[in-house]
């Protein structure tokens, strides 16, 4: 292993009372660095020294922290964008990230935490389902820092970053019942997860909180965690061939996707006929024909805040519990007011 | 480090005769192997004994070898289906993957790789424009397999994966062509990429192959690498103001989305008035109104024989250059034939 000449990018910060990320703009030549903060930082290398050579530029050490960060997979944008959040997030704290994926498969979660430990990794930001609470217990004995998204233990609850499913699930199905909708449909998935149910107890409650009757014929599950448009397509079929409704809240945009290919085979419009709410805003939510109205996953938020607590734990801060984030609603095209008569 | 017996998933898989990945799902207890496999596995596991512990079932030891994948960001799905079917191919040969980003910023880049050295990743496989050629071929001195997908030098011919830009801007041009279009804008990037300066060619050697003028004033590019929809926008716009078109060529799916508002804006039908290409083929781009045609980037082939050829130097085969992929169009609604008259 190269050393060289024992100097990070944060002994350079520190000297130079800059951050991190400022001393990789100054060295990358970058110009969005004010001149005299140019200044500084050169002369701080220059007096601390480093060797020339092709990784010099990048005055790596052995100190160089890296926190090993598991999602389930890079299939669309939604891990993605959690994942970039938590690395420009840490790289301001002159931390690294390395990512592995999980698989939504119990045994390759486990295989990538014992990869992080086995490669030393200095703290874990984990997005799994699957890994027991047994294994998370057993990793955090290591005195490893390990933070965890989507999940709640309580023993670990100043670890735990997540977002409110149930709020999020209440104010789509509370947006359509203030456009007038009494018949509102619900694509999900198997409810023995703490997402679906989540979504589907707001859901529920909204309907409650308004007096309308919660219909099991509304509700369609998909038979696995399959979240494909085709699945979302099948699901609405199914709803539109058993039961009347004006308007549907899909689990995800990718069932929600499916849902408007579905109303559109049938002959019916969408906001006019039917209006649908998704859940996520994945990017392309925005250009779909119409653009879909839906619950915002706040992906970039939850990602910084991850990183963040992450980086107090590594300092040994004292940390709170945090609350969970509440996700806003997005309103475009594909919601309208029910039709009278 | 703990170490679980020294049996290894691919020990396992050796001994029953069957992959890796099989072994993977017989320990998840999935549906989707025969029950033949399934005994056989289990048969082996209980020959060859393994303790029980949080992570007994991920039989994971020292020996799990793991690749080191660079890529820009996770932004957008653009690198996060080359970076999955990069892991899951891996995974089939029992190999692990950790992914980190270089956010085109050199310095950040060279951290990268440097911490994958720092902790002794196997073999990395580097989607990296800005880090130095002087640095990869440093890099390679240490004997640890390095695969380059999206970048060539002569030294390493046999490391790099690449499809052809220029093959996708050609037949995103000729396409156009064939439907009689003679006034074809192209909106790009800096050229001074090779990215950018395949598809430019591309899109310039298939106008001159139709006897048709490569007129300057069709050609717009975006200042900086910013592939932003907004980008798109204005660049259209600028096009619309100062010449005549009734097709367009985008670089990629952001700046094509960017184009269609700007084309709507200015009162114009897509594909009646003006057919749009793009490329990349983003999941996006079918949910778009309308759909829209463009080159489709081969991410998962690209990521499997990334995987591939870093397996194959890790096992220390002798392997041959890779001849560069060639892209292919996907025809949907944003493309027709010119107006007549």
């Amino acid at each position: 292993m190269q050393t060289f000449g024992g100097l990070t990018v944060k002994d350079v910060a520190r000297e130079a009372g800059v951050s991190p990320a400022t001393v990789s703009r100054v060295l990358n030549g970058s110009a969005r660095v004010s001149p005299d903060k140019v200044e500084r930082v050169r002369e701080v290398i220059e007096r601390l020294g480093y060797k020339a050579n092709p990784f010099s530029k990048s005055l790596l050490t052995e100190d160089l922290k890296t926190v090993g960060v598991l999602v389930p997979n890079l299939r669309d944008d939604f891990y993605g964008v959690i994942v970039n959040a938590i690395e420009r997030r840490l790289l301001e704290h002159g931390v690294h990230m390395m990512c592995s994926l999980g698989h939504e498969d119990a045994l390759v979660e486990e295989d990538a935490v014992q990869t992080f430990r086995s490669r030393s990794l200095n703290a874990y930001i984990l997005l799994a389902d699957l890994i027991s609470d047994e294994a998370i217990l057993e990793l955090v004995k290591d005195n490893i820092p390990v933070v965890l998204i989507h999940r709640y233990l309580p023993e670990l609850q100043h670890m735990c970053v997540n977002i409110s499913n149930e709020h999020g699930g209440f104010i789509a199905t509370q947006h359509l019942i203030e456009l007038g909708h009494t018949r509102i449909a619900h694509i999900t998935g198997p409810l023995n997860r703490h997402h679906t149910l989540g979504r589907y107890t707001g859901y529920m409650k909204a309907l409650q909180q308004a007096g309308l009757p919660v219909d099991p014929a509304l509700v369609q599950s998909v038979p696995g965690p399959q979240w494909e448009i085709l699945q979302g397509e099948r699901m609405t079929q199914r709803l539109l061939s058993r039961t009347r409704f004006t308007a549907l809240f899909a689990y995800n945009d990718w069932l929600a996707i499916g849902a408007m290919r579905a109303v559109r085979a049938a002959g019916l419009r969408i906001p006019e006929d039917i209006s649908i709410v998704s859940f996520d805003n994945r990017f392309f939510t925005e250009v779909t024909d119409p653009p879909l109205t839906g619950v915002d996953f706040p992906r970039e938020t939850l990602g910084v805040l991850a990183a963040d607590r992450v980086i107090a734990l590594m300092n040994g801060q004292d940390v709170q519990m945090l609350p969970d984030l509440k996700p806003e609603l997005v309103v475009r095209g594909s919601t309208a007011a029910v039709k009278k008569g």
